[in-house]
């Protein structure tokens, strides 16, 4: 620290004290405030006093500015423990406003999307559009990029990359070990990153579904210390019990709460965070963020007290986010006002002491970001010259086989090309980072398009293009197309866009704000289920995890069709 | 970390997890032990399994040594979360084999009294003379030094001085930050040493006996994160209510237990912590450590699995020693064997997964020490000539009245001088450290004392030495005896050592081992007493805190007879 940040910083203190001890007003005071003690779990009625952004004071007191909460509660603004924010194919800055309505002050994002399409850049350009923002974004370390070896990711993220990451204050740690094998097994390179980790003095976060007994041991035993991936109850209290942090999840994809709500009513609630992990637009403004998951929680009978510290408390102190996540002096005044328990309505929501939200979102600046990562950011679609013949093949082709409301899939044979009688079409990866002029191909089975092509930058974890189409020449028009509009998702037909949501941002996130990207992204869903796409599958979604090799059984990637089970290509 | 350091890190996790999942046999599996599962309170019975010095596996699994269990429990090591090691009058090597069989692991140490006498060099002795011991010592940066203006240390530590300890892994914070008013007052260089702390990511222990409402707010905005210097229930839960840790201190002088066991029976036993602050030898050999607060909380209804987590993984959390403080995967393999709660007889302690004490103590390792800090350490003694005259004065001299089983004194008035019938005797406090021929001249009434004289190096704060006499020419030789020893205790009479300690280690410690101390001192408050000192106070301890000007009301120090109340020297 330097001499003046250290000048700085005291006096910033001393104003704190001083209005803590009332010399002074505070700069702002929640007056008569039920407000939910973490420490106790208690409500209390109190003055809450904020001053330099710090609650200064609870008590009684005066302040410049005063906030009548008389028969309203405040309590400490909430904590997203784990997420991937581009899965809300937002910006940060839109993230925010979105969830900032939801009271969400503060969330743990792991950059694993965009680290595959750029590496240290990707994870750079992440931390530099969070700065300053009004909901504190704090970082773990993707551990796997690429995920598997099979991946032909933009970038790769060694052990050696990982280290300097830690010199950050708002890098909490490594992201999600998904790679839990790797870990039993003792794989240098993932060992290193652990290590490293806790050189750095962060944690390290789990992904170890279905994980159990001394494989569990183990995985735990390398230093491991959360995990948000438990199904079940008896597995949530076998992690728990081995040491383990259990993040429960409430995303669009995962539902755990009801399984693991029995946690939150043991004396071991102390254990255990909330989190979101993959979140959708249409979700985010259905259903809400973590206050969906607190009020959840509080419906069915959990503590108010032990649901809010779970959203706040709790991860703050296990991620080591000194003085946040609950109403007592000296804690960033993080705060949200609400009605009651039964209603939950998010009136106000504080971050630093600052109005952030009062029934709309206020200003949120623009976080200033390298010249030269914008523009690589923004530009990250480099496809070689795609035509109709990219996608021919000869002979038979292994027909990958969706299965409705499920990611995995399965080996449905060969057929000698698209048949959309027998509901089979083309699939395909193109290699979108560097121009390789990688394309892998394949058929695809009960995906139900009809007519035209349907394609996106968006393809776990690797992300390069995935197509489908009945014709060889809508899905080379629709690669172009995403070529041409940096990115995104598109519908196309006979040579022509039909819906289309460009994703700009690495081909991942787009600028727009929340409403026009779900506008946008239900339309494009209505255009694909016009052209044919079965009404029981997510035509964009499904598709992107259709590239995803660590799951069964059939994957398409930039080298062809993989089977999983078997941990080969195919043809 | 060095590519060495890596590489051997990533190699000894390897090894940890090849045991874990059962690939090698474990170094030392304890068979089928009940233990205490500090996540869940519960007690379960398994093998736990260790390799490395790290816990691999708990479950079922061979080890290469393998210790029967059945019918025993295992807990995890205890942690002291506050005390001055420089108290118990032993060198951290002795103190650590005089606690090792109480099941003490790890502590939190504050080396407040040698940092006064030699500043950062005193805080580095501490810390070479730890390192790779069987008990891991953490530090807390002396806040205090000196403790008063008024006092006359070796050293002092600057908020600038302390800054570069952060660099140390060992280090935990910045320690009881005593000047509480300081702090409410937004005393610079205070609050300088407090963003410090914080900058280095590192927690800032309080001390603040009393300190309540806004004031206390003031206190806890400041950053401060724990109090151990509550006495009733009320005061504590409105700390812990605002945020504060509750370290209940069983000391020597003061006992907190009793009034703060309800904490213990609450939801919020999370936030207790058990310390010792100052205990003295006969104190550790006859009641115990840490194990005395476990047991006598255990015996007056607390829960085992709350008592036992208040003593290890609480004060892991808190001051950030991770993977340390539980029975798990991962976590350092420091472990208690006792065989019930009722009796809680220690049988075994391991650190670090190796014997240390199995109804004796194994070998502990001498810890390497710069010579020149050494041979500074043992050197610390550094009187002016001293005789007689130099206590001798004219006009009367103000009485410091002694008050029995207290360490507050009262304003007796005046006299002429010394009159051992009316029991007043002469004190004074000759500077130690640097010869400048400061000595400061008063009475002292209630002493006891009735021939000879009694002098100490242990002078609260700044350890000057104290000396109290019938006789001018007594007190001299005293002073020249502890110049002459490097420092202690002495009784003598007529020019005669007829009791002494030496404390060679900076006038504070020794390298003798506890029982060799015990006797000396227990030998010299025998000879004291024979020479008149009344039998209701402690010789020497009682001694020690005249010198301390924080007290009322009367004080001597180098520069004469203070007046605590008055904030002035008075003659």
């Amino acid at each position: 620290m330097d001499d003046f940040t250290l000048a700085s910083n005291v006096e910033r203190r001393r104003r704190i004290i001083n209005a803590a001890v009332g010399k002074v007003p505070a700069d702002l005071v929640f007056k008569n405030a039920s407000f939910v003690n973490v420490f106790t779990q208690e409500i209390e009625v109190a003055d809450i006093a904020v001053t330099a952004g710090v609650i200064c004071g609870v008590g009684s007191y005066k302040g410049k500015e005063e906030v009548d909460c008389t028969g309203k509660i405040l309590v400490p603004g909430f904590v997203d423990a784990h997420l991937h924010l581009e899965s809300t194919l937002l910006t940060p800055r839109e993230f925010i406003k979105a969830v900032l309505p939801h009271g969400t002050t503060t969330v743990i994002a792991d950059p694993h999307e965009i680290a595959n399409v750029m590496g240290v850049d990707g994870i750079r350009y992440m931390m530099q559009s969070t700065q300053g923002l009004p909901v504190d974004v704090r970082f773990m370390i993707s551990s796997c990029v690429p995920a598997t070896p099979e991946d032909e990711p933009g970038d790769k993220l060694s052990s050696w990359e990982t280290a300097p990451f830690y010199n950050d204050r708002r890098v909490a740690g490594l992201a999600e070990m998904m790679n839990f094998f790797g870990v039993i097994d003792g794989d240098e390179e993932i060992l290193r990153k652990l290590e490293l980790a806790f050189d750095g003095g962060r944690k390290v976060d789990g992904h170890a579904p279905g994980l159990r007994g001394n494989a569990l041991n183990a995985y735990i035993a390398s230093g491991v210390s959360s995990d948000h991936e438990c199904y079940d109850l008896d597995e949530a209290m076998e992690k728990l019990r081995r040491g383990m942090y259990i993040l429960i999840r409430e995303g669009t994809a995962c539902h755990n709460l009801a399984a693991l709500m029995p946690l939150l009513k043991s004396r071991y609630a102390d254990r255990c965070m909330f989190c979101t992990d993959d979140k959708h637009p249409n979700d985010i403004l259905g259903r809400g963020h973590i206050d969906y998951i607190v009020k959840t929680a509080i419906a069915n009978g959990v503590s108010p007290g032990v649901a809010i510290k779970a959203a706040s408390l709790n991860p703050a102190r296990h991620y080591q986010i000194d003085h946040q996540g609950a109403i007592a002096p000296g804690y960033q005044a993080d705060l949200i006002l609400i009605d009651n328990f039964d209603n939950f309505d998010i009136q106000r929501v504080y971050k630093k002491g600052v109005l952030a939200f009062d029934g709309e979102v206020r200003t949120v600046p623009k976080p200033r970001i390298e010249k030269a990562l914008q523009k690589k950011i923004g530009n990250s679609v480099h496809v070689a010259p795609i035509t109709a013949d990219n996608f021919k093949h000869e002979g038979d082709l292994p027909i990958i086989g969706l299965v409705k409301g499920e990611i995995i899939s399965t080996d449905e044979g060969k057929a000698p090309g698209i048949d959309t009688s027998k509901d089979i079409v083309k699939v395909a990866v193109v290699e979108r980072h560097h121009a390789t002029g990688h394309v892998g191909v394949g058929l695809l089975k009960h995906y139900g398009l009809k007519k035209g092509a349907v394609a996106t930058t968006i393809a776990h974890d690797a992300h390069n293009i995935i197509v489908v189409g009945t014709n060889e020449e809508d899905m080379a028009y629709a690669v172009n197309e995403l070529s041409r509009i940096s990115g995104g998702i598109v519908v196309v037909e006979n040579g022509e866009t039909k819906a289309e949501l460009p994703l700009e941002i690495a081909g991942l996130m787009t600028e727009r704000p929340i409403l026009e990207v779900n506008e946008k992204l239900e339309m494009a869903k209505k255009v694909a289920h016009r052209q044919g796409v079965s009404r029981s599958i997510d035509p964009f979604m499904t598709l992107s995890f259709m590239s995803l090799t660590v799951i069964p059984s059939l994957r398409i990637t930039t080298h062809g069709v993989y089977d999983m089970n078997k941990r080969c290509y195919i043809s």
